[in-house]
């Protein structure tokens, strides 16, 4: 069966078409399917969140950067904006 | 309170710092984040089948064409085939 | 010839093949092809003046963040740090 | 000056705002925005093509294939291919 592991996956034999463990494969890509599915589901809701948040009177862009921001830590963000004012004064702006 | 509607957020009132619904605002950002690390650990789902698609001895390039294909509609995949193959020829590929 | 609109792109005749304007095909695929070849080649000197930076001493990430605020109005830019204070300060950041 | 090389960059001295270089900073900045120019309008160009493309009948995405095949060892494309197809006849594609 061409090499392929197909241990823990059936109790029974798989479809070898051309070699193929056939009902291996199409787990494989049904079990992808679903989780991008999902992926797209999780994006749908936070674009509503985002929706929401704009609705509510927010700053979606300023709410990103406040996401940003709190994945970084706190040191690091203090340097990167002592720095930015630093470059900023340097070039006039 | 800045306008913002906090109908169906709270039954209380929201703390108003410098005049911005903070609660709502933590909120929806913690609702972001939380459905960020959804789709992190999902792309992390996706990658382990992959991991286990090749190491059964599958190629993933192949497989995520197969899931590509299976997106559209046969008669428009079977369409661009034709098409693929016309050009090819006139190419000389 | 296929219905394909061949003025303008060569005196002669366009060979058919499968009756498709080969020839035009062809200078279409190239033109595309070399103009991919000069955005990886431009791709490459941006990435060497990062590394010319980072070697004098400069902080990459902060240079980014310069070089999208200068494509923003200043009137834009200095929006949106007012509302991040004011939502850090909400949130306690 | 900071730890900063100015080495082959002015002949004379920098301005140093801050401690920082600030000619050979601007100097990277202003360097950087002219390469992203560039490849913006490649970018534009490459669109203008595929419109040409389209125009003259051809089917874009096709086009697109035809030239991610070309990047591609004939050996690689026909093999994938080969195996495309044992995949497809495994899914009952």
């Amino acid at each position: 069966m061409s090499g392929q592991d197909n241990e823990g996956f059936s109790g029974g034999e798989d479809t070898a078409v051309g070699g193929i463990a056939a009902d291996r494969l199409r787990s494989i890509i049904e079990r992808v399917e679903r989780l991008e599915e999902e992926r797209k589901a999780l994006a749908g809701d936070i674009k509503d969140i985002f929706t929401e948040a704009k609705s509510a009177g927010f700053d979606v862009k300023v709410i990103r950067q406040i996401i940003r921001l709190r994945k970084q830590e706190p040191s690091e963000v203090e340097e990167q904006e002592t720095l930015l004012d630093i470059y900023r004064r340097a070039l006039g702006m």
